[in-house]
């Protein structure tokens, strides 16, 4: 047992700090005059592409592809640290090292899943930040917590597939550049309840693909992710070749694809309560109430203290999972990344929370980035599986040890 | 001891859910569209104007204000379930029956302390709904919370005052329709602690007054509020006569707004979280997971039995407090002020916050009223005094009682 | 609605302080030393029987027996402040006042179910404080939440009935002065569901009745209850008219027993949760740590604002379910009743909780009364039902207004 | 990064649960029988000396002890899962390794700041478990949680100390086998802060020494750690070469002692936590209520879910605190140390509080050892020092990173 990074990691780790402060945190006041100039809330500021230049110059780029042939090769563990750093700056750090999603599950599916055909069409200008891409799974009327209601049609006819149905929260869609659609849908409706699903490659500018609107999270557009869209699919007809794998593949490539998109998502909320707190402990310095600092005040130093607390063993957690899924596979992971899916995000709501009080009115407002995060915080309470559904499963293993 | 509303307030209970059923819940969805139709997010939606109208053909018009020559007479007691029903449609009700903040405070503030020519030219205007008003009293550089610490300068000059400060979170001035402006500020600073401080009246289009920007909450303009606007005063120059009361009345004329601002806030807020139980009972009946609806699993009727329980304890403090200031007034009730102000945002948020678990994606985005009742609970643990100043001098009391 | 006590119950009020403070608490070491001294701990310390002849002699005497033939005569609404006063020291002044459990479920079992013959021979030595009185319904096999689970036989045999069955904490019967207890049991096992059981009058020296041994609640005996009792019924014959009421009327006369049961129960938790948050301030007053009172220090303070602002919300709806059990009836407050019992051990729960942490060490020894009153109030959580059943039935009965 | 055990933990781990299985699980009915018997609730029940012979047979042996020469050598970290495992039965398990507090940090005391006359006086046996010891730091009347507030005098007379003074809380002192108290006082109350301070070696039956009473933690003896006693000591007369090191060196001991003390208390409570989480599961499955089991009911499996969720987190910072004390020293993991004795007593309370709940009244009472592993994790939340002393220190320092 061992808890020190390793050497590329620790090396990576001074890399990545020293690009978001010398590059990223500079360009977050930049970005959001630009999006205000833009009146499009779902716009692509310049400043992005600055920033992704220089992240690509400096070989910060696709960090979070562990094929080799693809990204960085790196291990969910040396990852795991440097998604963290980019939690800190969640709208504009993970896009400028293209390591943001919906993008990188995509990406990750294609590298699996995709044809060569598929991988040269679509994952090379992903890879290289040319366009962004959309996964187009969850649907209005169902629970998607369960992936067997999906109710969207793909059909097959001659050398083509029809597809039929509406998706919402299909995330990235919103973005100008995004190109690409992954769509889940039921290639056949009778087979065994985890066969019907497949997946297939709609591109967005397709016949019968109408972007209907962007859903907003507690007033925000999400625009880092490439918003989340509410999109029609009828009678909607792409090659036969643009489906990924084999028919009835989908359930299982859902499957693969959410374990790291999962944890990827944690990683980034312990850099998003790290900012928090930081945050907290520089406004606590500087403001003065009733007569005192608010960091000689008890109760922001309780605030501060169980942070702290609860961050590390938060961190603890969400690197022994990746520690797992590099050692036993994602299966072999499957109670850790519930359990991280489960604790990150409600800790790192908390910790926000108390930086956001401690700021008072600029806490809520567009002056700190803190109600944005807390905003993102609360969605991955319920976004990829409700806390609830994971609590229930998880309690269920537990069960099974003791029957 | 009694615990029955009174024959009035029944019946007035009565009038305004029908209100409420016949024109303002299906309103909402109407308003939805026509703010997302105009684009500015603080344009005031057609339909506001007919639901005002609907509402004082019946009698539904000024119920907050307790002096019988400009509003219904009722007490606090009785004005509190019925500010409670407005709460729940807080971004169509209030403003219907001409019961929203911060006019309410600001038509308080002049009935009670403003001359005559005042009361004429704004108080009647602004009890007939025609125009809006804002209130001017947060700075941004300093901790507002201690109202002592404002900058503004309010500087005599002959028959005229000079006012020059920066102003922020002043609720109401983004209305397209608002017309005046109370703002507090410095006339002495030389004198005692809490005579240093006036009011004054600046119409919005006094030259020298600068709106800068809307500040946003978690995302949303509070366009119902009129916005929260970031104003520069630059040499604005007023008569000498649209001062408020006497020079260095300023510290006591807000005091004696906030006491009532602070209850309806929190009356409407029970009103928010009842509608939200509502939306999540609504939502767990319908909602199949996994095979059974919501309404069956343990932890959804947890929070349902959980939600009920809080919201009955808030409502009835709410309610003792009404009485308080009813029978021994604003100041005798001070601790209690203090109290619902400590447990009610917090109560709100809490049964919010299930509800939009229980609607998964939906209810974090604009398809249900939830993120954005949410957002309001949130503010209002750190509006008007965060909740660690009023816990700090309500306990200062308690120890008291005990040395 | 009106929130003030009426002119009896203040005067009540005022008395029992007065008792309380010239008697009871200085009488609360006295009985701690006498229990050490004893060895036993369920000996009756000759403290109580002083503390019973003065209260008697001052009229403060079966206060909670609403029929005047028998008690005060007082409402429910009247009693409330009272017993929540006796709470302050639970282990003297309810049973002072001949007013603790289970002797009052069982007087008013007596009282309102018993026959003249029953009352005479166990009810008037009750309400004379002569003898205690054990109830006997949970068993240790089943889950007694569920009153048809219950396993004890009740079989008529000639004018007799031979009762055979395991009780465990029947409470009261560990007390040397318990002369009688009353039974719960099955007669007519093939009856409806809730016509199976009755209540039998046993009088403890009866042969076949064998005490066990006492449960234990955190290590505490609860001799002030009486203690908790393991008892062995093994072919204990009783004559056929020591049956309460008519056959198959037992599960109707439990619930009878448990609404005010169970509210008299929230009503002392409030007021040991006020002499809870009193022992908070007078320590926080006196307590130096680091060179300052803890009377200074932030957290602290936010202890006693929150634990005040959670008492006075429980009380109100404390009272609230006592008016509307005057108003409506019992079952009339069936919802208010549950919520109290889910609210009010909680709360308590937590002020305590607090005031221990204040007093450090001292707070979990027998030198404060906080760590017996927290094992109280943590019974609670679970005892009459827990928690989790109560919010079960609350949220169906929610959730069936909107279906 | 490594998150895997060593082959020596391993082994050991394996050694100790058949340990576990074989002789302690099946003792603890046995010891509950034989202290019931025993009348005296600090008597040393007979079952624990055969299985300290079992224990020391099979080599599982003074494992806390880092120094080879004295113990097991093993790292911190080695040493953590093991007392883990030995928190499962805190009442026999930590005493039948010979690793039970307060002996052990007494031992690594005497390991390390002992001469060898006092080592062979008095580590030896204790070493051979034939006797035990207590720790007499804390006095009634000061806030011990600053070490300066110590009042006990150690005056120095000729080739003796005198003592004179009053402790409380010194664990270990009821215990009949106890034979050393390691007492501290002040030598030299001129001498700067942390140089007034001296320990020293006090025979138990050294005249002038009178054990007044145990105190009581929630209405248990605590016999398992010898108890805490209140001790008076009058003229106490030593020779002078039982001081521990030189004079003034008692404050920099206590430190020394407290680091590790800390963690093996954390590393029990993990364990405590896993038997309450497995007793919570067991029952979760076997117990049935409103007809179905409650494994099967959804709140049951959210405590299931958040149990093991929050021990996985807890136990992963314990283990790193454990990895950086082993690497950077006790210093160097200051912060740590704090962080796990914040994190890891409360965790473990809620945990067992959730098993309690669902084992209704046995829960609570003598028939199950949740209500007093409850008690000991309570505790900890002050003792050491309480959360709140940790929380401002940890506060301080992470304030210190950003100013």
């Amino acid at each position: 047992m061992d808890f020190a990074y390793d050497a590329r990691t620790e090396q990576l780790r001074v890399e990545l700090t020293d690009f978001l402060e010398q590059h990223v945190y500079p360009a977050e006041p930049v970005h959001a005059a630009q999006v205000a100039a833009a009146g499009d809330p779902w716009a692509r500021p310049a400043v992005l592409a600055e920033l992704k230049a220089e992240a690509r110059r400096r070989g910060l780029w696709n960090l979070f592809l562990p094929d080799p042939r693809h990204g960085a090769g790196l291990t969910n563990l040396q990852y795991a640290p440097l998604a963290e750093l980019t939690g800190r700056s969640p709208h504009l750090a993970p896009e400028a090292l293209n390591c943001a999603a919906p993008d990188t599950g995509n990406m990750e599916l294609l590298a699996e899943f995709g044809s060569p055909a598929q991988q040269e069409r679509w994952l090379t200008p992903l890879l290289a930040g040319e366009i962004r891409s959309a996964f187009c799974m969850t649907e209005p009327d169902v629970a998607s917590s369960d992936a067997t209601n999906i109710a969207t049609s793909i059909r097959r006819d001659g050398d083509h597939y029809v597809i039929d149905g509406r998706k919402w929260w299909s995330s990235g869609a919103m973005d100008p550049a995004c190109a690409i659609l992954i769509v889940m849908g039921k290639t056949d409706p009778s087979a065994d309840r985890h066969r019907q699903q497949s997946m297939i490659l709609v591109p967005r500018d397709t016949p019968g693909v109408t972007v209907r609107r962007g859903m907003r999270v507690f007033g925000y557009s999400d625009a880092s992710h490439g918003g989340h869209a509410e999109i029609d699919f009828e009678g909607v007809r792409v090659p036969a070749e643009n489906l990924v794998g084999a028919e009835g593949t989908g359930f299982a490539i859902a499957q693969a694809r959410l374990g790291p998109g999962r944890i990827h998502h944690c990683m980034r909320l312990i850099g998003a309560a790290e900012r928090a707190l930081e945050l907290l402990c520089r406004r606590a310095a500087e403001r003065v109430a009733f007569g005192r600092p608010l960091a000689e005040q008890g109760v922001v130093r309780e605030w501060i203290a169980e942070a702290r607390v609860r961050i590390e063993q938060a961190r603890l957690l969400v690197l022994k999972t990746a520690w797992l899924m590099d050692t036993v596979g994602n299966k072999g992971a499957h109670t850790e990344i519930q359990a991280i899916k489960i604790a990150t995000p409600a800790m790192a709501e908390w910790v926000i929370d108390k930086a956001i009080q401690a700021y008072g009115a600029a806490g809520v407002s567009q002056d700190t980035p803190l109600a944005q995060l807390w905003a993102q915080a609360r969605t991955l309470r319920l976004a990829d599986g409700p806390d609830e559904v994971h609590r229930n499963s998880l309690a269920k293993r537990e069960l099974r040890r003791w029957a």
